[in-house]
């Protein structure tokens, strides 16, 4: 039998999914859990969107361009030039996902071995794409005690090395629902110019700010043009994640034709979700005055609601639906396998995903677990129950 | 400016796509091209999959599983299971298009350098994929006086190194539409036992077989289970292109594990997609009678007018909608290029993709073009007509 390879074995395994066979094992024996482990918003997706998908009048479900089709990149750059990006069309690289865009930037931009600095936590995936791009990610850690603010240049200075070719932020971020601020995005800048790095924003979660603070983007950032990389995509902005859209947006001409050529090489992104998604510009901003008062007040019952719990810590983050919590606990992957396998309040438990699977510095978040508030309150007012019900007998408290 | 990594140099640029600009200047100049140089049917997408999609009632369009839907795998094993090839759901891995499929499985199974050998000429793309995941193509050359059949086991033997991983093959073949037969598979079954190899079979065309001759795949043989990996694509199947729809089929389940976890990273398929496509499986045989008989009639007229032009010759071949045809040139490329900058006949002309493309080994195929026959006959007679006119006044004739 021939052998897989070095990569297929390094390849890590999804964090988010090592819980599934517990989660699984609890549903048939009855168990209700309360799904706080996973992005999968329970927003409904735009009407506007899930008509032109009904709507669909072509004969010939045929592949689109490579970049995308030339009328939904035209509507989306209107999209990101009312948020002053001041880009063009032909910045615009349509992907499968904003997963794709990630893994055609790592390639275009990083050779095998070379490194790219991210806060932790992080989106656990970086380093699966990572992996099959042969990169180094370098973690350069973040802390709960200020809510996961931007680390100093400083610290930045101290991993950067001849092999660093890129910083990447993910901005509302996932998994700490951190929301950067002009500063912090300026000090980025300084570290890029200076050391010429590629920037790397992932903005997947760009619509989800709140208490009316300011989204801000590298690409609001003069001089910075030719170093900023954003990753986007539909799935949470429109709650559309079974779109499988996304895009690249550069205004970096030389990136933009290389990363042209990887996509060339997977032929088209989606043509529906490219006709839905041109559609979903239009959604009102009703739509997303709703979804934030709705996200908001989540964040709000939940927040408060760990933070009354004893030994619990969690800060009050700006954006995303995330936040991660500290809790009084030995080891947050014993804890959350836990609560699937042996504890249930009134026949429920809850499902959280353990901050280890975050962070790449071992043992770090140990005691924190992220909890995406995509359920309702009342849900989510019910998960704090059951978690201080938990807590107070959990084995392993601390 | 930071600077592109050398694998973003190296990529390959889409060689179909190097007479775009021409093209476009042609027919800005009021030229109508015959189009016969891409893989874009013509045929009309089976009614049961748009109506599957204009029928969509959920509300939230949802990440599905990264590995796809059970019910759609389900379907899916039924209809593989009508071919004979007695697998699992399990062992169906649903993917953004089978080009997904192929980086998967390249990445999965080959370290970087390790080689994979292909029969030359074949589809451009497994160069780019190749690049991106820093993996060796190893041409082996097919003759167009044969028809392109399977070079004999010493050829295969005279590249087999330390470092050969794979082979790979379409089946039927794009770009040379020729079908390997029953005992050129146990060929390939013998190799790839004798030396440990994976057999990665292409089957974009698998439906595309013509003059009542079977097809068969590596699936088909005993004793190659562990060594087997399929590529499959609803693209060119059910004429969807556009739905980015393909798949890994398995039965190693080691490597499915792994490739599971490439899978894992960038979350889900399409959603859409796979309920057209779960749809599609119901496709009335009377489809695939009529699209076979249309293609037939096609194949027959372009391999007839084809050889009917003085110094040209054009193999019949057993299936997928494409021929390889020698011509009476200099230089395809240029030749092709031609076509498009200096020649017309009653303002009409025709672009076809030089063959040159193709093959990986430097100057193969510099008098063959390969032709896909995605238009109506009379297009088609029309096109033969065209460039019957233009190799009378071609200055690079030979
Ligand atoms: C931070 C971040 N980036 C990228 C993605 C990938 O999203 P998609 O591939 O669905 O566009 C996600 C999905 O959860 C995410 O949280
Ligand atoms: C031989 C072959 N394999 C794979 C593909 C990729 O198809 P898709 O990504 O559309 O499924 C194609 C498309 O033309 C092809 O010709």
């Amino acid at each position: 039998m021939p052998s897989i390879s070095q990569k297929g074995h390094n390849m890590p395994a999804s964090p988010i999914r090592k819980l599934t066979p517990f989660a699984d094992k609890a549903k048939k024996e009855g168990k209700k859990i309360y799904h706080l482990n996973i992005g999968q918003p329970d927003i409904e997706t735009p009407a506007i969107m899930l008509d032109a998908i009904k709507n669909i009048d072509f004969k010939v479900w045929a592949y689109t361009p490579s970049e995308g089709t030339s009328s939904y990149r035209t509507k989306l750059a209107s999209y990101y030039n009312k948020l002053n990006y001041d880009i063009e069309p032909s910045d615009i690289l349509v992907t499968n996902g904003g997963s794709e865009a990630i893994t055609i930037a790592m390639q275009a931009c990083l050779n095998p071995g070379e490194e790219v600095i991210i806060p932790e936590p992080f989106y656990a995936n970086y380093n699966g794409f990572a992996c099959s791009s042969d990169i180094v990610v370098k973690p350069i850690m973040s802390y709960i005690d200020n809510g996961f603010a931007l680390p100093s240049i400083a610290e930045f200075e101290k991993v950067i090395t001849e092999k660093t070719k890129a910083i990447c932020i993910c901005n509302p971020n996932n998994p700490t629902g951190y929301l950067y601020s002009r500063e912090e995005l300026e000090a980025l800048k300084e570290i890029c110019i200076k050391y010429d790095l590629f920037l790397f924003s992932d903005e997947a979660y760009r619509e989800f700010c709140y208490d009316g603070r300011e989204f801000i983007s590298p690409m609001h950032l003069a001089g910075l043009e030719q170093h900023v990389v954003i990753f986007d995509t539909v799935s949470k902005r429109y709650s559309a994640c079974g779109a499988r859209l996304g895009c690249l947006v550069t205004k970096n001409k030389e990136l933009y034709q290389v990363a042209l050529k990887f996509a060339q090489a997977r032929l088209s992104p989606p043509g529906v979700a490219q006709i839905a998604a041109e559609a979903a510009v239009d959604t009102p901003d009703s739509y997303f005055e709703t979804v934030s008062a709705e996200y908001t007040a989540r964040r709000d019952t939940l927040v408060a609601g760990l933070n009354k719990i004893e030994g619990v810590f969690c800060p009050n983050p700006g954006g995303a639906f995330y936040v991660v919590a500290k809790l009084p606990i030995d080891n947050a992957d014993r804890f959350c396998q836990w609560m699937l396998e042996d504890f249930s309040y009134e026949n429920e438990t809850v499902m959280m995903a353990p901050a280890t699977g975050f962070y790449s510095t071992p043992g770090a978040g140990f005691n924190e677990v992220r909890l995406a508030y995509v359920l309702n309150e009342q849900d989510l007012a019910k998960s704090v129950a059951i978690l201080e019900k938990a807590l107070e007998v959990y084995p392993g408290k601390q």
